[in-house]
């Protein structure tokens, strides 16, 4: 295949979930930073929107290929690298695994996202209502997903194997430890948590471990 | 296969994309209606939380497996079911097409359904608030949406081919509509809605044509 650019924010946790995908599948690839709030955005330049029309990261290139949104990034590397899958081969078992993938994407993330917390925060949202805004949402969506896992879960969020619904869940309480967050309700998820951040592709891809990571983060690792 | 039934809300953008796959597909279903205002709100009773852990519409089942998330449903029908298939073969385009999904499925809808205008509300934001936050991001969207139109479209959103893209506009713009959005600036996307609109599994799952449709809505078709 050809060389592969990913465009990505030490922070973002979409970028963070596929910055796992790379890393498990053992893809090479050349790290593009594009910080979501120097300049007001580098997301919002028109050469980063020829990339991705909706500036958000993250978004890959291979040659004149380029793909946004991270679950079609992670079902595309998926299709296109077959080493160490992320969707069982079963169709009612993919199903459910893309069903939990879209709790966090659809139903949770874009709720807590940087663009809508300052939308509030222009809007007369301050610290407290931001705050209790995030809660609320990443609550509801981690109880749902906790659910998903007693259910269909093993030693990862679906049976002992990881999927794409661990790539979804770990940088999402990377998240909400960020908004500060009582995990103790969700032990189940936190227990996978520990398994995950013990595998090397999980741990290459923290937040705190990329290119674009300000030192003042870097020490905390 | 074993019998399908949907839970849907006739009103619900995310119903109304599956809608349209089940009648494209020609799948036969049951349709059971969860109505999302009625004594609070049927998505949050102990037994539809069985089926659907965040509450969500639509959700399928086929005897003991059930299956939430409209994405989700969309790629578990197509796998199933090769009748009118819903994405391209080839894996390139077959990300395109997701990734103009996820701009609906991520980046909009998220922001604009009946529970984040309910907690607005609560909040103290009046009608002109929620329009304005509707409008901001249903117009984010609807640029980046044709964007990709433009690159990638032809007679539909993706080629001259009905494609889950199609399944995932065509709900969003009657959900633009309802907010009173000027779709004026979206003449491309107004043209495909135009032929979409024109075939039988489109026009069968209008939301104004549904068993749950409420008669002051159904004179409207």
């Amino acid at each position: 295949m050809t060389d592969l650019t990913l465009y990505s924010y030490f922070r973002s946790s979409t970028s963070y979930r596929v910055r796992i995908a790379l890393n498990l599948k053992g893809i090479p690839f050349k790290y593009n930073a594009v910080h979501l709030l120097k300049d007001g955005g580098e997301q919002h330049k028109t050469e980063y929107r020829k990339v991705n029309p909706i500036g958000g990261v993250p978004s890959i290139a291979m040659g004149d290929f380029v793909l946004g949104e991270s679950l079609a990034i992670l079902e595309f590397l998926d299709e296109n690298y077959s080493n160490c899958p992320l969707y069982p081969k079963d169709s009612k078992q993919k199903a459910i695994v893309r069903q939990m993938c879209e709790i966090v994407n659809s139903d949770l993330h874009p709720l807590t996202n940087l663009r809508v917390l300052q939308y509030l925060e222009k809007r007369g949202f301050d610290q407290n209502a931001k705050d209790e805004w995030s809660h609320h949402w990443l609550k509801i969506g981690l109880e749902a997903f906790q659910k998903m896992v007693v259910k269909h879960g093993g030693k990862f969020c679906f049976g002992d194997q990881v999927t794409a619904a661990d790539l979804c869940l770990i940088p999402h309480l990377f998240t909400a430890r960020r908004f500060n967050l009582d995990l103790s309700p969700f032990d189940r998820l936190l227990k996978i948590e520990e398994t995950c951040l013990a595998i090397d592709g999980f741990k290459k891809a923290h937040p705190f471990s990329q290119p674009d990571t300000p030192d003042e983060f870097k020490t905390k690792t």
